[in-house]
Order: structure tokens, then C-alpha cells, then sequence
């Protein structure tokens, strides 16, 4: 199964490494993962989505929870989250397809952010499936470069975090 | 000096500690880090904003080019990019202050996400500095929860990748 986690960890060289380690030990395969500031300088937020064995997640947790720089360890399996991913895809196009790019991309409430002479990068924010199912459909035009970010998550205001 | 860096590895179990792993050694601080998929099944891309020393810097790319599930690393650092970052912000807010907060992420083409009794969950996409001075003026409101993806780049169009 798939599960997202997050952790508020101490801004140190290193963290980040003894980290990823543990998901590594235990044979989980971290499917994306998003390291950046928070509203504390002093703290970084790092969001899993990991694949792996329920038990076992729960014993990593644990065992990231224990780390010296590690705050705060939240399993987002029961949470109700707002999730949100960017992506930035570069696009083949011609003159006879480009126009029916752009018109994918705004369906998608995608937004063109360049132009080259063969292709166009496109800006898309959403939750995973909304991407997933865009880069298919943009698969079909050539997709000469795509990068995510990796999901992200906040526990929705009405519930206590 | 801080730096973009993009590297594409194979997706396997450990391969993302061992490339940390080389930062963390030589005392480079990882700002941040956005791992997830490509447009290839079995190659993931990782973006990292590093700080440090040019020369420093040149031997780890060197380093990391040469790990086994290293396909190819990429020094944006000259190049012409595309760069994006997606941030989530929980914001205090009450009766009379929720219009302004809304407001204030509107002109940001921000978007509200999620409204709980006594806060907002904004959605924001743009460069570092934008989300930068964004969560500065949130800051006045007080947030709750801020989670960033870190950078992503692509090379423009125009240029050679």
C-alpha cells in the first residue's frame, strides 16, 4: 500500500541521509519525497509517499520518531489532508498540435510558461491522479522532459493536527 | 553560493541516501530536495538547491555522476531555466481578518483550499522569491503550518538540455 508521512526535522547535515537510510533498511521504496523550509527557520518539513507493508511503516515511524533531529513524525494514512503536487512538463509540438496542447493545458487549468521552437513547457498543479492523467494525455505529443515535485500535504483546518 | 542541481537515477532502494549521503559528507547543506518521477518508468529526477563552494560543488557533481544508478547530472547554474515551487500555508484568520488574507492571495494568484473555522489553507505556485514574500506577509497574520516542495527546474525550450 501507499502512505504519506511527514516530518518536521532540525535543519542538520545529515538528517536527510539517516532518514532516508531507515525507509532504505527496511526495504521501502520511497516513491517521492519533498525536503523544504517550514515557518520556523531552524526546522525543515520532509513529505513521503512511501510503498511498503502497514506493520512495518509503523515501526519506521518509531524509528525516525527516535532520531536526535527528528520533531515530529505525522502518518497522513487517516488524516483528513489537503494534497498538492506541481509538475513542469516540456512538450513536443508542431504548428498543426500546438494549439491542441494548449487547450489540454487549460482544461487542466495548466499554465504555458514557455515557448520554444518544437515544444512548450507547461505548469500543472494538482493532486497526483489530475497529473498522472494530464502527462498521459500529453504522452501521446511526445513528452521530451517531465519533473514533479513530489506530493505535499497539510491536515485540513477542521482537524486537529 | 546556492545552486540548482538536477540528477536522474534509476529507481532503486537506496540510491537516494547514497546521493545525499555524498552532500552531506563534503558539508554541503541540501536547502532543499524534490524527488519523484519522470516521464520514464524507471528513472526518478532529483532537484536539489544546494549551498556551498563552486569547486566543491563541481567534485560532488563528479562524484554523483559516477554512482551506479546515476544516469546523468545537470548544473543549472549557467543555464536559462524554468523554476517553480509549490508551497501549502495554514493562516490564522478571523472574522475580520479572513477578507484581507484572501485578498492578499488573490493578487498572488494564490487559492484557497481550505477554510476551517479559524483558518485558511492558501495553495501557491511560483519562484522562490514569490512564495518568499508571500509567507512574509502571512507571517503578520500568523501561520499555522507552512510545507514547501523545494524547486523545480527545467531548462528552457530554446536552449540545449
Amino acid at each position: 500500500m501507499k502512505y504519506t508521512i511527514s516530518a518536521l526535522v532540525e535543519i542538520k547535515t545529515g538528517v536527510l541521509t539517516r532518514s532516508a537510510a531507515l525507509f532504505a533498511r527496511r526495504g521501502f521504496n520511497i516513491d517521492s519525497l519533498a525536503v523544504s523550509e517550514t515557518e520556523s527557520p531552524q526546522v525543515s518539513r520532509m513529505t513521503l509517499t512511501v510503498t511498503g507493508d502497514d506493520r512495518v511503516l509503523e515501526q519506521i515511524c518509531h524509528q525516525l520518531e527516535k532520531l536526535v533531529d527528528v520533531i515530529k513524525v505525522l502518518d497522513h494514512t487517516r488524516d483528513v489532508i489537503v494534497e498538492r503536487e506541481l509538475c513542469l512538463i516540456k512538450v513536443k509540438v508542431n504548428r498543426r498540435t500546438r494549439h491542441e496542447v494548449v487547450q489540454i493545458a487549460n482544461i487542466f487549468r495548466g499554465e504555458v510558461v514557455d515557448v520554444g521552437p518544437g515544444n512548450l513547457i507547461i505548469e500543472l498543479t494538482g493532486d497526483t491522479e489530475k497529473i498522472d492523467a494530464f502527462a498521459q494525455l500529453m504522452a501521446e505529443h511526445g513528452i521530451e522532459e517531465l519533473v514533479r515535485t513530489g506530493k505535499i500535504v497539510l491536515v485540513r483546518g477542521m482537524q486537529p493536527t
